[in-house]
């Protein structure tokens, strides 16, 4: 099996905000862990492979530096305050790009949406971010459909997903399609996620 | 307002369940970065104020040791695989037990309520923790009320909840129990958590 294990790739950045990174680790590595026959495997990476400041100020050790981590089948992009400068630094905007190219899907959590929307990737598709975002996304690009009232857009090769927490969704949606939605209910019970927040 | 400012601390430790400790980290910190005024902050600890290895493989690190954090009035103790060993731990158990002499609280995600019924702090009371340990957590304490279909049991000074995710609506219990039900309802419109799990 091991020659044929696939890997989905989790980037980790100063100001990535800590839910939209460890939910979908949570989810993808409990699937990985338990499910390991299905032939995948997550990992983290950041720029220079080393520990980043969290946006709330915890601190997160990735795996991998970005451009030495395996071949990526899967990109997860969360959000976060540091978005903000990446929107506009080009140099990770060809990294993603590069990724993109190489990749099978490209996915984000919040607003890594607009990452990719800077990046180009979202030209004339539908997609979504936190909902704090939804217009700077739609000015970053104006030909992408912004979906407010969707958890995640499934759009083929990217997926896109609403703030924060819905990455905990979105990468649910991820076993769903890569394994199976019979395999997505095992990892969600799991990690027992039935929701419910107080009232 | 700073003198007044009380602490929540979350105890990471090698093996624990990442999202049982990040989710009520985002939760809270959420919290107490946009409502300062509300008087809590929120920190995390490990043993000796180290990087630990989480039960999933990620690098998380502590800004304080656990003998060296500020007089904690909330504690969170996450659960994961390594909850095996602090359950035998006496050292461990003398700090859980420590602690809870200070703390106005002690709250514990999944696995983590094994830890407190080691250490005696669950006796005659009501708890939860992990589906897949209810029966462990009877053995460990007999006395015991176990409450396998409850979210989180609030027990006045001690709270438990239900397996890894739960913790993040554990800690929306603990934004309207520490401040109100609107906070609360307001931290979790910015984490955007309106739970939407794939079918």
């Amino acid at each position: 099996m091991a020659s044929d294990v696939r890997t989905i790739g989790i980037l980790l950045f100063d100001d990535v905000e800590e839910l939209d990174a460890v939910g979908p680790w949570e989810v993808l590595a409990a699937w990985t862990t338990y499910f390991p026959d299905d032939g995948w495997r997550v990992t983290t990476m950041s720029r220079h492979g080393s520990q980043v400041r969290a946006a709330k100020g915890l601190g997160l050790v990735a795996a991998h530096g970005a451009d030495d981590c395996p071949p990526l089948a899967v990109v997860i992009h969360p959000g976060g305050q540091g978005t903000r400068a990446q929107v506009k630094d080009e140099a990770h905007l060809d990294w993603v790009r590069q990724r993109a190219s190489e990749a099978e899907l490209m996915t984000s959590v919040c607003t890594g949406s607009l990452v990719y929307a800077a990046a180009g990737l979202l030209r004339d598709r539908p997609a979504t971010t936190h909902w704090g975002s939804l217009e700077h996304l739609a000015k970053l690009d104006p030909s992408i459909e912004v979906r407010p009232d969707d958890r995640w857009v499934d759009d083929g090769d990217v997926i896109t997903s609403a703030g924060v927490s819905a990455g905990i969704d979105m990468a649910l949606h991820l076993v769903a399609r890569l394994a199976s939605p019979a395999r997505s209910a095992e990892v969600r019970h799991i990690i027992q996620y039935d929701p419910a927040p107080p009232h």
